[in-house]
């Protein structure tokens, strides 16, 4: 399935190196929603959105905070996204009496809607372009300067913009420091869960089948907004097509890929190659072993291991045909040709080589010492450190008493005023916390990092004294009492004083960690991020001074739009027809994991209609992030449910390949057929397909 | 420590591309005893091993059929080896009234030793030059029919050398095919364990420590060859130094290196670089994480699955180290200048590439088809197939019962008459097994190929059928009597008949796989290897007519000689002195897993010198294989045990630094002092000491 490689993302950075577009590409591209290419599309289609239904598609597309889209389709707030998306809320609410996560869930009233811990949503309300005060900032400084400056830009700017909680203001970096944006967000935290199947069936055919097609997934979950303690009324909506998708016909898909490496320079892509990717590859696939054997231990720990190892396995199927488009050997001769041209061009004229002519080595220098520096950064500064919830919470409480009473703008950005509401939710979340898979991953984490420090490592040293990664993350974790939400809003409210007086052990040792880890962060924001950032800006303006600006951007987890059409491919000499049908499904479900259908189906099979088309496949262009986006028609109606693109997706991390890239999405009629006939989840159809 | 990595060396292949020699490479070389480079030495070093000295080298050291190095070390048959060399008879003897992986095992009289049930020695007492026949078998033929004319040709000689079960007679490829020997050697199966320190004395340290220096390891064991239930009378033998090496002392390591590619072509360094080592550090990784949950179950699930991670851990740890050396931009540069360099001096001279011209882009068409069929043949006929001892035995029979009718020249190479003894001792060995493990390895394998193969792939329906990789790995471990000897041998002695009555479901299953597998190892003999053999000799032949002969070929399990002195080095701008002391281990042990140092050391402490230096560094080039070799000084007295090299010496896979690349060895004086205080070995230290 789709999603951000979290892992990854937090290695990876984002410089430029424009792909030349040719009409061969046609369907390519992760278009922003003011700047489409209408008449591209009307030429091939015959269909051109104008501005009004380009701004009608962007209120209704939503995001979800956590790293996924998804879509208003209802007036009462109701939303569609994949369950996927909505996993970790599945876990969150499912205890013995309401088992969500083996049985599904289904609300019969509104009055049964039950509130998600852990979920924001985000609709994009405004963008301005703020373009000239980031770079005015940044103007002749470099390293550590650079760095400060941009953050204390970016921070003013998105503090006067957040006039609230319920308003969410984020600065967007387009084209790698070519143009920067503020995306001005409604912000909704009252989210509760309306429909979910059970996780056999949105997950049937688990690891082996993911990212392939043919596939029979109802990888599709329903939240519903709430505003003041009643459903959103939410006049932007898609409505939703009975009919569903059609073979050869024209869709979009409105949604939030990511990240893509699509404009990397080469020597970035090396680095990934050489670099990031063999390190992060072993440290999942070893994740993934563990997990495989901890699930044994009994059921809870069965369904904690195997939805954590479900991610797991995603990530490392998704990174592995990333990875493997960095290994052939043609795509790299593309890439470096290509820069080769650009550079021969810039250097041929004496304006653009004086200003830009080293850009290249510059970022080349950075990616060796991203090499010394990274492996260090990632165990101490990645997205999810120490793999732990426990440490992370207390990490984010000790950042936040030191942060906090700094002025904004001098803050790490994480505590900056505009992100407080994300990460008071976080900290209050009553998202139940499994101690024993904590032990588990952060004795994972600890040894990870004793073997790439060396247990002769000053901070190893200091960390392990003279107990084993396993002694220790037992003592942390059964210790600390991070796990109550109570204790944490304590502590986060008493502040710095609260935190110098917490004997917590996981507190103390997020402590403990945080000199180096802000010192790691720092070295690597200015000897890294920042040369990345400025000598990027000059990459992407050499580019556009030699191949003009008609493109678009590297995804950044924001609104993209995406077209194409619903169409088969070919694969090891055999025709993939685009759809799949719910009958197929049965004829699939051998009973063995992850082929074990559950008995709801088994139940309703005689009422329902087994030539209801299930799953298909289409041109679009979308990558992690765009999982839960709406697959809708020139009429702005809902044809399907994006969750997943199919293994030759995976390169469009680098580049898209139109013979055989496809987006996988859940047909609108499969949901309504499963919703009404499976699931007793009638009430939704009829909001869904109310005349309106 | 090191060791032939085996899931590699199943992939890895060999010809040729000889790096050309210069004397800042002087120390380098994994020599031949009949090719002694002696005068070299006596230039750098004043002394000159003679024909003598080679040669009572030469039957003094052993071989270790399971991919070890030892010696002979008394004239009754006394071998000294690592302990990791002989941790599978550990295992196999450990019970509860023997606790020998625990407590260690010291034999206080002869009748205390005990057989190990499946170790073979091999002392090499003749080599013969068969180059002319085995070439003139291939002479003109290509594909399957180079295959098949060098495997009959092979087996022919083998079987006119081995007169009996005694005489074992392997024929060597060297350079790549640029010379064929026929290497006799004397076969002992009857081998006994005399002394073993406890695990956690032996690998103190663990993986953390493992491949680095300064370092604080036992990892010795002495074994005893036995002839007719008797000590063997051993007059060639190494003496013991009770001094030991001292700092900048000759020394020489006489020992099997497993496996190097240091004369491989730029084309197959790419094919691992980038095909078999990400897929296989995947693999192995996934492992590890497996069995570090599985040692929780209890405390037999420790000890075999702590043994088993130990082995995945070094095999991760050294491949890491190998690869980052291809992953290192200045290697493969001078790799690929020195290939260019050959590869033009061949085209401008009309003989040499009318000759070999084309040898290297035919090597280089192999390695695409590699990239194709190489998962399936890893898969299917890798050197541990299914990662299971059940389904190697299942395999074992069921191919001998179709092989052994043949004759002798037209079986596959493990099952010609030279090969039967091996064979036989494997299959009768009273090792026991552990089936809980068994269940995962067979899952996780089965897991591996329906995820490499896909779930749709025919070979995977017809393995799984409805069911999971789970459940068919519990049905076919717990179904089958295979774990019991007496049922093997019967099975083996019943032939054909007694396999086609046998309803054991191993058997059926390995019947069931073996017609595609040897399908797809027909095709990788064809279609690969006979390729790099035959283009590889023209390689080596070209090598030969631009830059001389005067050279060694890539180790190949074969009786090598290598000569350096005791050196420290630099690391990270420090100096790392050349020896530890016992007392450095007493400092180090925190009491926390893998520095938990046995209580028989705390209990000797009072008693031992602790300024005995302990392990030591030397510049002699060793690799995987060398393990337990013993380190000579010029008077061929044992000054040391060699059990591992540096980090820096894993780059020795493919080229030798002689600034880092370090042996590391267990110093004598340290063997001495600890068998004769801490674990009441006396009678073997006198034995080891009498004067003679």
């Amino acid at each position: 399935m789709t999603r951000p490689s979290a892992p990854l993302r937090a290695i990876a950075l984002s410089v430029l190196a424009l792909l030349a577009i040719s009409p061969a590409l046609a369907d390519e591209g992760m278009w922003l929603l003011n700047n489409f290419p209408s008449r591209t599309v009307a030429a091939k289609y015959g269909f051109a959105p104008d501005q009004a239904w380009l701004d009608e598609t962007r209120l209704s597309a939503v995001r979800l905070a956590g790293g996924c889209s998804g879509s208003f389709v209802s007036p009462s707030g109701l939303v569609m996204t994949n369950y996927h998306c909505v996993v970790g809320c599945v876990q969150d609410l499912t205890t013995a009496e309401r088992p969500v996560y083996s049985r599904g869930f289904t609300a019969k009233t509104t009055a049964d809607e039950v509130q998600c811990p852990n979920v924001e949503i985000n609709q994009l309300i405004e963008v301005t372009d703020v373009t000239p005060k980031v770079l005015d900032a940044t103007r002749g400084k470099s390293g550590a300067a650079f760095a400060d400056a941009q953050r204390e830009a970016i921070a003013t700017i998105s503090k006067a913009c957040a006039t609230g909680p319920d308003v969410r203001c984020d600065v967007v970096n387009l084209y790698h420091g070519g143009q920067y944006d503020l995306y001005k967000y409604r912000r909704f935290q009252d989210v509760r869960l309306v429909f979910a199947p059970e996780y056999d069936t949105a997950f049937f055919g688990g690891d082996p089948d993911n990212f392939n097609f043919p596939r029979w997934n109802l990888d599709a979950a329903f939240l519903r907004v709430y505003q003041d303690g009643k459903p959103l009324v939410a006049p932007h909506h898609f409505r939703f097509s009975k009919a569903g998708a059609k073979e050869g016909e024209l869709v979009f898909v409105a949604g939030h890929p990511g990240s893509t490496s699509r404009l990397n320079t080469v020597s970035e892509l090396v680095y990934e190659r050489d670099a990031a990717y063999p390190a992060m590859m072993m440290r999942m696939s070893e994740l993934r072993g563990m997990l495989r054997e901890f699930e044994k231990r009994g059921p809870e720990h069965k369904r904690y291991g195997e939805s954590t190892r479900f991610f797991v396995e995603n990530t490392i199927k998704s990174s592995k045909g990333q990875w493997d488009t960095l290994l052939d050997p043609a795509f790299m001769a593309r890439k470096t040709a290509d820069e080769t041209a650009v550079r021969e061009a810039v250097m041929a004229n004496p304006e653009l080589a004086a200003k830009y002519g080293d850009a290249w080595d510059k970022i080349a220098e950075a990616q060796q010492v991203k090499r010394r520096i990274g492996p260090r950064h990632a165990a101490l500064e990645g997205r999810r450190p120490l793999l732990s919830t426990l440490f992370g919470h207390a990490r984010r409480l000790v950042r936040a008493a030191d942060e906090l009473p700094l002025p904004n703008e001098k803050r790490l950005k994480e505590y900056g005023d505009a992100a407080l509401p994300g990460l008071r939710q976080q900290l209050a979340a009553r998202s139940p916390i499994f101690k024993d898979l904590e032990v588990e991953m952060l004795a994972l984490s600890l040894t990870f990092m004793r073997e790439q420090f060396g247990t002769d490592d000053p901070t190893v040293k200091s960390i392990l004294g003279a107990k084993s990664p396993e002694e220790l993350a037992k003592e942390l974790v059964s210790g600390t009492t991070l796990e109550d939400p109570a204790v944490r809003m304590k502590l986060f409210e008493g502040g710095k004083a609260a935190i110098d007086a917490s004997t917590d052990p996981m507190i103390l040792f997020a402590k403990k960690l945080d000199t180096e880890a802000r010192a790691v962060r720092r070295q690597y924001e200015a000897d890294v991020e920042a040369v990345e950032d400025q000598y990027g800006e000059e990459v992407a303006q050499a580019w556009f001074a030699v191949r003009g600006k008609d493109t678009y951007p590297d995804a950044t987890f924001t609104l993209r739009l995406t077209y194409g059409d619903v169409r088969g491919y070919e694969h090891d000499g055999r025709t993939v027809a685009p759809f799949t049908t719910l009958g197929g499904m049965f004829e699939r479900a051998t009973g063995a994991d992850p082929y074990d259908l559950p008995q709801s189906w088994f139940a309703a099979r005689d009422r329902l209609d087994l030539a209801t088309p299930f799953n298909l496949v289409a041109t679009t262009d979308i990558l992690g992030g765009n999982s839960g986006s709406p697959m809708i028609n020139r009429n702005r109606e809902v044809v399907g449910l994006v969750f997943d693109g199919n293994i030759h997706s995976l390169g469009g991390e680098y580049w898209f390949d139109l013979s055989k890239n496809r987006t996988i999405a859940v047909h609108s009629a499969a949901m309504l057929e499963a919703l009404g006939k499976v699931y007793g989840g009638q009430r939704i159809v009829d909001e869904l397909t109310a005349a309106r």
